[in-house]
C-alpha cells in the first residue's frame, strides 16, 4: 500500500521524517511518496490545489496524508475522507481537501476520534505526528475506515470559498476572475483557471484575450506553447497541469525587474481575463 | 528494517542518493527515511540536536546514520553505538551523538574497523559512502554489531560541551544560560532550554521572566501559545519538540528588520533567561 | 529492483511525486532513490555530469530515470539505454546520457515507441510522467528492453560537445581548458577536469600550476587537502567525486565578495589550467 505526504514543513527539520517513523513503526511494509513539503507556510489553498493536481496519478487505495494546519491546537477537527474507488485523504478539517470534496460528491467524511488511530499522547502542536500519521498508517494496513470516528454531515467539512474563477458577462465581453494559487519551482505563476473551462472558447478569442495580474502584469493573448516567444518575455499559456500559467520565458515571472520594489506576495493575487465578445 | 539518514549534504548533489545506492546494493529490502540533509554545513551541534529530537519516533532496531563531518580525512574515528532496546547510531566520532550518549548511559560504542563493514576502497573525503552507509546496511541486515570493531572505553567518544543550559543563582534570581541550537524552516530560533527543566517553575515566574538573545532580542515573559500574540510580534514559548523557541508571529525571527545589517549567524548565539526570585 | 530519479523539477511542485505514483501504480515492489531534483533549470550538461558521478554506486540492473528536458514537446526522441552488466538509462535524447555513452561503447540505445511502455495519453509537456516513468517501471519489472522500440544507430543519439577538457601544448607549457559544470551545495565550483587525467603530472607541476576561472578567480597551485588553507581563502583541489573543484574554505566560492556586482551564472564558465613546462 501507498501513502503520500504533503505539508508546509520544509526540509530543515526532521518533522516529516518523524511522521514517517511513526508510520513505519505501525506499518513496516508501506511505501511512502513525498508530494511536496514546500507549500508556503500555512497556505491551505495552495496545498489543496497541489493535492488536487497530484491525486489522479496514484493507484486505487492510496492514502493521501496532508498537513497544512494553521489551526492546530484549536478546536478544528481532524478528518478522514473515503472516496470509493480512489482512496483516502487524512488531515485537518480546514479546507485542505476542498477540491477533492468538490470533485467527488460521493465522498464520505469521518472525524478522527478513535484513540486506536492516534498516538497514546497527542500534543497540541503536532497532529501530523500524533493523529494523521497513525491514521494513515492504519488505513494503509486495511483497518476499517468506519472505525476512525463518527460520520460527518455532508455540509460539515470546511470548504474554501472561490475554488474556481468567476465568469461575468459584460457589454465588452466575458470577464473571468480568479487568482494566483501557486508559484512553481521555475517562478511561474499558476492560476485557478482550468483549461477545460475554455473548451468552447475559440482560438481567436483566446489570442485576443487581455489578462491582468493585479498591479503586476498586463498581457495580450494566451499562447499555445513556449516555442513562439522571446527570451525574457512574460507569457500566458495553459500548463501541463491543465491550468493557466503566467511564465517568463527562461526566467521567473515571480521576480519583477523593477528596482527597489518589495516583491509581492504572489499567492492570492487577482487574475482577470477579458474575452472580447 | 529501517535506516534513517541525517547529513549536511543538502539537495543539490547526488551524495545522499549515492549513500542510498550503497545501502540498497547490500540490503535490498531495507526502508530508508530522510531526517534532514539541511543541517548547517559542519554544524555538528545542530545535527546532534535534531537527531535527539527525531530518534524517539522510530521503532526498535532502527539504525540511525548521521554524517556531519568536518573532520573527515583526519584521524577522527568512525563509530557505531548500540542502545539496547532502541537501535544503532552510526557516524563520525565528533560529538554528533552527544545527546544520545548523554541520555543512554547503557549505550556501548565500537570503532568501525572491520573491513567487511566498509567498501573495498575508502576515500579520505566521503566516509558516509565508504564506511557509514555499508555499516548501517549490514547492521540493518542483522550482521552482529560486535563484529564492527573494538569496544571503546566509556570516556573515549567525543562529547560536545554545554549540551544543556547552565543555571546560576544570583541575588536577583536564577539565571539560565543556553544557546540557539537550530533555526527551523519557519525562521524560528530553537534553544537548548528544555521545557522539562522548568516543571517546578511557577507560571507567574515564567510570565515575568526576561529573555535575552545576545544583541538581537530582549523579551518579557514566556507565552503558552501563539494565540495570545499579534502579527509580527517576537515571542518566546516552548515548542512542539519541547524546547524554548523564539518566534516571530507569522514571520521569521531569524530575519531582523534593521536596515543595512548583516544578518547574524544565529547558531550558537547566547540565550539568557532571568527568573526573578 | 531499484529506480533512481534525477530531474530539474525542484521540490515546490508535486511533479516528482506524480512520477513516483505512476511508477508504483505499475510496479508496487520497486525501490526509488532520488539522486537530485535541483539540477539548474534546463541544464542538460549539469544533469549529465551528476548522473555520471552517481551511477557507479548502484547495484546491477538499476534503472536510472533522468529528466532535464528543455525540448519536451518538440520532435526530440525519448530513449532507453541498456548497458550490459550495469543497468538502464531512460530519458530524453538530448545529451543527458552523453557521459554514459562516452564511457560504455558497448551500450545500445532504443527509441521508446511502444505504447505499452507509455501512459495511454501522452501530454506534450510532461514526458517524465507519461513516457519515462512507465518505461522505467516496466523495465524494473523485467519487461524486455527489446520491446521498448527500434534500435538506434550508434551515431544517432545526441551527444554534448566538450565533455572533457582540451589539452594544448604551448611554448610555456601545457594548457588545459574546461568549464564549470556544477555548483554544489557548499557553493563549490566543480569543473570537468578529472583527477585521473593528471596522474602523470608531477606534484611539483600541480603545485606551480596557474588556474583561471574566466574573469572571476586566478589561483596559484592545486592543493592536496583543505587542511593547508586559511578560512575564507579560495583554493583549488581534486574533490571526492574525482574532479577539480574551486572552493572557498568554510565559505561559498560561488558568491564573490565584490559590491554591486551581479553574481555570474557559474555554469559554463571557462576554466583554464596552465602547467609550466
Amino acid at each position: 500500500m501507498l501513502i503520500t505526504l504533503l505539508t508546509d514543513f520544509g526540509d530543515k527539520d526532521p518533522y516529516v521524517g518523524i511522521m514517517k517513523g511513526v508510520i513505519y513503526g505501525l506499518n513496516p511494509a508501506v511505501q511512502l511518496v513525498d508530494l511536496t513539503h514546500q507549500v508556503m507556510p500555512q497556505a491551505v489553498r495552495e496545498g489543496a490545489f497541489l493535492l488536487y493536481n497530484a491525486y489522479p496519478y496514484f493507484p486505487p487505495g492510496t492514502v493521501h496524508l496532508a498537513v497544512v494546519d494553521p489551526g492546530v491546537g484549536t478546536s478544528r477537527k481532524g478528518i478522514c475522507i473515503q472516496v470509493p474507488g480512489l482512496g483516502y485523504f487524512v488531515g485537518p478539517d480546514n479546507g485542505l481537501f476542498s477540491y477533492i470534496l468538490d470533485k467527488f460528491p460521493g465522498a464520505a467524511v469521518r472525524e478522527i476520534t478513535n484513540p486506536s488511530f492516534q498516538r497514546p499522547t497527542v500534543s497540541p502542536t503536532f497532529h501530523g505526528r500524533d493523529i494523521f500519521a497513525p491514521t494513515a498508517a492504519r488505513l494503509a494496513l486495511g483497518h476499517p475506515w468506519e472505525e476512525t470516528g463518527p460520520l460527518l454531515e455532508k455540509d460539515s467539512p470546511v470548504l474554501l470559498p472561490d475554488l474556481w474563477p468567476h465568469w461575468t458577462e459584460t457589454p465588452q465581453g466575458r470577464r473571468i476572475s480568479g487568482e494566483i494559487i501557486h508559484v512553481d519551482h521555475f517562478g511561474t505563476l499558476v492560476t485557478n483557471l482550468p483549461q477545460t473551462a475554455f473548451e468552447t472558447v475559440s482560438p481567436e478569442a483566446l489570442q485576443n484575450a487581455r489578462l491582468e495580474i493585479a498591479g503586476q502584469y498586463q498581457l495580450q493573448g494566451i499562447r499555445r506553447t513556449y516555442g513562439e516567444s522571446r527570451e525574457g518575455e512574460i507569457i500566458a499559456l495553459f500548463g501541463s497541469s491543465g491550468f493557466l500559467e503566467i511564465a517568463r520565458v527562461n526566467g521567473q515571472a515571480a521576480r519583477p525587474g523593477r528596482a527597489n520594489e518589495t516583491p509581492p506576495t504572489w499567492l492570492g493575487l487577482n487574475v482577470t481575463l477579458n474575452l472580447k465578445s
